[in-house]
């Protein structure tokens, strides 16, 4: 052992040192899964917008660009653009936050506010206190009653719920628990939300890739069982074990919601090939007319099957947009009582999700009722919301459509736009050149430095080779819309001449 | 493909079938290493602790049991065991969560408490918006402010800072970076909280164990830098690439707070060895004079080092307690650039955290000032939490040092004590007889079933083959604490009765 004299001088005459004495140094001293894994949605586009952002708060340099504000159109993050919190649920969160306000005379809130608040809060204690590790048995139960009334009747039990700081955390722990080696897969749609891509990434599943169908008439972006199959017997054919598929309904990010027929065809495939279901239904409650959003927990029941099911939910979408309160849950289903014990011993490693998100996923499931002195301010902003979504949806959908090369979905429901675009030959060239992993990145990164709207490239959430997209919000506010849409429109004409 | 209904007529005959059908089964079905992994202070103990309440709360049922109460001493959760949340803390917070509250007449809340909020909410989108993944640069501006005041000028950065759900995320994300195959280690106390040993399970690492020393005269539980060389020589002997050495100042379970000389010996350890220090600094506050906090960060500096570092720090522990908030952070240290940006894609796959938590990590780092409306209430609140943390400390370690065979470090920080128990011989035959993983589950699993007070077995901490402990927090309120003593005494001495 060095005396302390030795080693200070010895540290001295490295302290400039150079990557190679790193313990973390890419690559080779770093998980290579990570150096690996891509996240599109917070990758550089994003990370250049908020450069840019932060350039336009320094009022003397933001006079060098053509435009005053950045437009995130990234990511389904409703307030962060305008979208006001819904009054009900924060009015009972406050008083969760600080009890004392059920004193304060006169009280600033309406009596069943309170109630609501008195009633978690004799349930728990408090919003400073760990709760078990699924979280707290009493809004368990309340989402049980929910689901139970969404599923018509079809029972639930509050032993099968996991509350999580947000969806994704609910998500990575079932994706850990299905992941042995790396020779098991997962089924994925493409185009996905890239946190299934990123995790699996990050835990060394293989990715097992179906195609969602663009090109599908009368019913765009729509799953087909046949490729499900093809996706199945070519993963097989390799040596990976399929042990799940993820679905995304409402999808994310093509905003095509599955019909009832299409949701039992999918439980048959995963009974008959004995794959573990995935059902990402965050967007559960944002889905438009015609349209009708069918649980896989009800196809699950209707169709007598025993398929194991994880079906993931969030205070993020709906329309109360809580993203950054971070809650969410998964139910699970069909599965055995020692996979439900591992389950819990996962989350008992993070202790357990942040209760004030745990009291939102109550407010979420258990929203006023007709009567309840709240109800009516509560039901028109949640109206408002829902209804200002469909009309910003079917604008920008029906606008894209009009640009040159342009083909757009009309939204089904979600949050999100998935328009495919025409790239001319030369912005390829130019990508290449720039050395971007695809087109789509300098269509998204052009359309960014000369209108402050930010979206995100089709190759972040994988595409059919030769084709590109981006994916855009249809968020900021109704006001905002015709001036998103014109910039968007005089960008994308001005790209097209600028690489003919 | 086979038609529906030959598909519903083939799942419905093998609708009761066992496990073998599972895809998520145990063993086999399920990722090996979460089947091994194990996280002690939730662990069956406490879900009994948990079954036990549920009894309790049915008043039909509570007659059965000896006491009627379960008192958690099993986990560091304060507010869980009557401890109140501090007010200005939650009043700000109240205001973030509903912003309406501003315009209150009268204000239910001081200026500053108003003035607060305000500052905060200017420097966002509310507590309802994904912030920047690291969370927001307004708070981590604060956060870097306090961490150079606190370490006498030694300068800190905001784009080192990650702000995350908790300080577990955090480890959590750091090992995940640092394990690259089975053949990684990371040094890890004997004793530690079990998130290092879980964590590592989980990610297939190798646990490279160093013992703190129990028995060194006049400053138990210190941790000895020959230890570490042995350790550290022992691991590379076994072909394991040592990464990292965890420290936890003030010490988990053991209360041990670390000198400026130990914390500057650790430091040129790490230095000589090219191991990065991971510093679980959640309990910097919670230090009891003479001791004193050294941060790593400050010594690293002083000492001269380019050592890689990451210390964590937490809202659940000091004086707010706030642990069902979830919220801590991370800051990083003579890391490589390319490496900081791989830590900010981890993070970002979480998108961010929770933003009631990063606006609690905002008023810890910057509470009330002198002059102040609110600060002389704080202040009041703070001490008195403080010092009655440090009166409870010295009672509990008192008493347990006069029960039979049993000896306790004085607490130097931290909020637990880890007594050492004499089993007799019989408790160790019976503990066998039930399967049980250690002896000292079975004395912390009959404390909890005659008394109603839930500790963790040091078997879940880890200890020198042959010694049992057991960690219990001194959380009580001080009210309790004579009648947790005395229950403690009286268990105590019917166990060595009851197995002599």
């Amino acid at each position: 052992m060095s005396s302390p004299t030795s080693t200070i001088v010895q540290c001295l005459s490295t302290a400039p040192s150079n990557n190679e004495k790193k313990v973390l140094a890419v690559p080779g001293g770093i998980n290579p899964a990570l150096v690996k894994m891509e996240y599109a949605v917070r990758g550089p586009i994003v990370q250049r917008a908020e450069q840019i952002t932060e350039q336009l708060n320094k009022k003397d340099e933001s006079s060098s660009l053509p435009f005053d504000q950045v437009i995130y159109c990234n990511i389904g993050n409703p307030q962060s653009v305008g979208q006001q919190p819904v009054t009900f649920l924060r009015q009972v969160l406050s008083i969760l936050v600080c009890p004392s306000l059920i004193s304060a005379d006169p009280s600033p809130f309406p009596s069943d506010v309170v109630g609501r608040a008195k009633d978690i809060l004799a349930h728990s204690h408090g919003i400073g206190a760990y709760t078990a590790s699924p979280g707290l048995p009493f809004i368990r139960d309340q989402i049980v009653k929910a689901i139970t009334s969404r599923d018509n009747g079809i029972p639930a039990s509050s032993d099968k719920i996991f509350l999580t700081n947000g969806a994704s955390d609910a998500v990575k722990a079932v994706l850990q628990l299905l992941i042995r080696s790396p020779n098991d897969g997962i089924m994925i749609p493409i185009p996905q939300y890239p946190l299934y891509s990123a995790t699996l990434t990050s835990i060394s599943g293989a990715q097992v890739p179906y195609f969602l169908d663009e090109d599908a008439v009368k019913d765009q972006w729509s799953l087909d069982i046949d490729e499900l199959q093809r996706s199945y017997d070519d993963a097989k054919e390799k040596g990976i074990d399929v042990r799940a598929l993820v679905v995304i309904n409402p999808g994310n990010p093509t905003g095509h919601v599955l019909s009832r027929d299409q949701v039992h065809g999918i439980v048959r495939f995963c009974e008959r090939n004995n794959v573990l279901i995935m059902a990402d239904e965050v967007y559960q409650t944002n889905v438009f007319k015609p349209s009708e959003f069918i649980s896989f927990k009800r196809a699950v029941v209707e169709v007598g099957s025993n398929v194991e099911l994880a079906s993931f939910h969030s205070v993020s979408k709906g329309v109360l947009g809580e993203c950054g309160i971070r809650a969410g849950y998964v139910e699970i289903h069909n599965m055995d009582e020692e996979t439900r014990q591992m389950l819990y011993k996962v989350v008992s490693v993070n202790l357990c999700s942040n209760v004030l998100g745990q009291a939102a996923v109550s407010i979420m499931m258990n929203p006023p009722q007709p009567g309840d002195p709240s109800y009516e301010l509560y039901s028109k902003e949640v109206g408002d919301i829902f209804n200002g979504l469909q009309r910003k949806s079917q604008k920008l959908s029906q606008a894209l459509n009009t640009f040159e090369g342009v083909t757009c979905n009309t939204s089904q429901g979600a949050m999100y736009l998935f328009p495919r675009i025409t790239v001319p030959e030369k912005a390829i060239e130019e990508a290449k050149k720039q050395g971007l992993s695809a087109p789509d990145v300098l269509y998204c990164m052009e359309m960014l430095e000369e209108t402050g709207i930010c979206t995100v490239p089709g190759s972040g959430f994988g595409q059919k080779e030769g084709t590109y997209h981006f994916r855009t919000t249809f968020l900021p506010p109704e006001d905002q819309m015709d001036g998103v849409v014109e910039q968007m429109r005089s960008f994308h004409h001005n790209f097209l001449q600028k690489y003919s």
